[in-house]
């Protein structure tokens, strides 16, 4: 039995869990995100910003996966907000069956979106579904512009890319129109918006945007 | 048998390659450094500011870890060292094998110092033994301060920690002082430098540390 079957049947399992939370999901009409990225590209911050937008129009939730520890989590707990930690002891990605278990400590009655903040991994989280409706990429402008070329399976999987601390622009050897670029060439699909957690940028359009997706769930 | 069983002796087979590539460059008196860090941290950029600083004085080769593209062997091939790309094809981490594969395609006669630049990921790259001398991680300021303890493993592998982008604290929510205290908390041993590309802050020092590191391998 080789490594290479062993990992196949993984996923194959995996696919399986995810397939039973996205049933979960789908019988409740809520809108699920995944949000990925690179270790310190501002998903936190992201999704701080989009809970203080959000939360008053809106039911969410959180499920925060990390390495280790519980920082994020005690972040997002701030709104006010049902939140579950994960953490993995090292390992590199979250899973289905983790989520899966998560689901279960969670007061979910109503909430129309719940939002999993994956471990920062721009590489193995692309391989595992968790049962969402999309994958959201966060790409900071800190970390150039030619990531989506030399990690492209996470901008493929990707239904979203935020284009994150574009005030830094001025500061870093980044061209976010290359940056778009090269993302559309991986993926043509791909909606994409410009923000800044501390200029605000882009916030607004990127929130009025995933609340009209949770509307359309809603609606289904 | 378990995939946890399966991962073992990966990483079994894995240490006995890289026993293998340590006696290797130990036989030629090769000083051996394992780069790693998230994507974007400005691990190429500080490879490049080592050659600049470095290639006078040192023979140096170069290994570039990918999971896709030759971007990176491009930008190192122009300092005019021997240089091997390895793309992993969605592989989230080097191996021993792939570097001792690319060991036989390089010219490394006579050289010192080879830097093994690996796959940008915080997480897997730390259980790889590669037989290099060390493990130097790259943190970027733009990451945040708390990286060490939500990615403990890496910094715990870790001999050296570089501050990358000392330059963009001023506009970044990150205090260098709480990041290195924190990587201290998880590894009392390591040694940190404070760089920056842009401005060379820290670039002469660590090149003197790391040039005096490749001196006593030559005279141990």
């Amino acid at each position: 039995m080789s490594v290479v079957t062993i990992q196949r049947k993984v996923l194959e399992k995996n696919d399986e869990v995810a397939s039973v939370n996205r049933r979960y999901f789908a019988e409740r009409k809520m809108f699920v995100i995944n949000m990925v990225s690179s270790p310190g590209s501002g998903k936190t911050s992201i999704l701080e910003c989009t809970l203080e937008h959000l939360k008053s129009g809106l039911k969410i939730a959180v499920i925060e996966g990390d390495v280790q520890t519980d920082l994020d989590a005690q972040r997002v707990a701030r709104f006010g907000v049902p939140v579950a930690q994960i953490v993995t002891n090292g390992g590199c990605h979250l899973e289905a069956k983790l989520v899966n278990d998560a689901l279960s400590s969670l007061q979910l009655s109503d909430t129309q979106l719940l939002v999993i903040e994956n471990v920062g991994n721009l590489v193995c989280p692309a391989n595992y579904d968790l049962g969402e409706a999309m994958k959201v990429v966060v790409a900071s402008t800190t970390e150039g512009d030619d990531k989506p070329l030399k990690y492209p399976g996470m901008f493929h999987k990707a239904s979203v890319l935020l284009v994150n601390k574009i005030d830094l622009v001025p500061y870093v050897n980044c061209s976010p129109d290359r940056l778009k670029k090269n993302a559309l060439q991986i993926n043509p699909t791909l909606k994409i918006f410009e923000t800044s957690c501390t200029t605000k940028q882009g916030i607004p359009e990127w929130c009025d945007w995933l609340k009209s997706e949770v509307v359309k769930q809603l609606r289904a």
